[in-house]
């Protein structure tokens, strides 16, 4: 049984999220369905990150099993010739037979894009989101540092969320600005649901509270995610990298 | 009488093309749509440059005459509240009587964007267009050269164009590389239909012919549009900006 490594680029406007769903459009289906007619059987693509409705992917990792012959680079060339044009396989790979793209993933990045102005645009309206109030980078910057290292991350996990562990450590948090975007990117060796919007929408809450530290402290040691503000938009969001030890 | 100056920002992707045309979506029409629910008058717009079905703007400028009373500022945020999101008024500021977006302007500046590898993209799959050929950039600057100041564009109209004259004046024709992406940016007086789009698709198909330097004269010379390459894609093309005197 070969294993095959997708890195896959998608615009998640049209996907109800990565994970399959009964009568909804998901990436996680669409794939299958085109590995299916390329293989001629039935497959089960793992994803690294279950990106939720509407966010993005620049570098989302998934694997699959497969008994097909088809040469490894034809399944690249194969399934971006299937797909539909929001869905892109950057490269296929074979990898040993333990590779898991969720579970031999050690670090996780995803990028917030906000357009920093009065009025959204046209051309990327549907991958950042339009912030108007003044950012802070530095203020956002020494805030995020707090959230480095390893914690409870409850507070910014979406309700409802099915995973039992809410630790996870976070390795980078950072805030950057180019002409009217401001950036900001944030890697862990994973992250709950909803966490990188939650974690998002609560900064620029707080950025301009004077005693935003305390806050953020607060909210944190809350471990209830009423406390945080709210999520920022899902289509500002994309999973830029997943990461695997060599 | 006002004179009303927009500045917009637009994807054309949904589009066929600036202008006006009986039963077919277009930018002129959507626009004068919401002017018309926002002043409760018919009002006729004027673009700066009338871009293709499916060329993009970030600066294209169109002005409009009202009796409305409505503050300038109001004409920007009631028309991105009108508008689909594919357009966007980036600003409204009331002009002089005389000026004239498409007669008054003294310069256009189009960028076209390139995906240099071996696959599009999933995200910018709109904005650019995929070529996976190599670029030599600064072969591609050498040979735009001979496209710097006042020629015949004959050969790069096309055809059926109704324009009169052909003789624009090239100021700057700039080639260079970001990542894996490759622009071209050209700005000129004044630019026959079709003509940048023909003009990157036969750079793009001589640049790495021996002769390149001779076979662009010639086609330059011909003043026939069959001697030159063929278009490059529209998705690829956006009217980045419109000059004015002060």
């Amino acid at each position: 049984m070969r294993n095959i490594k997708l890195v896959l680029e998608y615009d998640g406007t049209n996907y109800h999220g990565w994970q399959t769903q009964p009568n909804l459009p998901t990436l996680q289906d669409t794939l299958e369905e085109s590995l299916a007619k390329l293989t001629k059987t039935p497959i089960r693509i793992i994803g690294a990150g279950r990106t939720d409705t509407g966010v993005h992917a620049e570098g989302q990792v998934a694997n699959f099993h497969t008994e097909s012959e088809i040469p490894v680079v034809a399944f690249q060339k194969g399934l971006n010739a299937m797909l539909p044009r929001d869905i892109v396989v950057c490269s296929a790979t074979e990898v040993p037979p333990e590779f898991h793209a969720r579970f031999s993933a050690t670090r996780r990045r995803y990028r917030y894009t906000i357009l920093n102005r009065e009025y959204p645009s046209a051309l990327l309206r549907q991958t950042s989101y339009c912030f108007s109030k003044e950012i802070d980078i530095s203020r956002a910057n020494d805030l995020c540092q707090m959230l480095i290292g390893t914690h409870d991350f409850t507070s910014f996990q979406k309700v409802g969320s099915d995973r039992i562990n809410p630790v996870c450590e976070i390795y980078e948090a950072h805030w950057w600005q180019k002409d009217t975007y401001v950036y900001f990117e944030i890697e862990a060796d994973a992250f709950l649901r909803g966490m990188v919007r939650a974690i998002t929408g609560t900064v620029l809450k707080y950025i301009k509270h004077q005693e935003a530290e305390t806050q953020l402290r607060r909210i944190l040691d809350a471990k209830d995610r009423a406390a945080a503000g709210m999520s920022a938009p899902a289509h500002g969001l994309s999973l830029i990298e997943v990461k695997y030890n060599a």
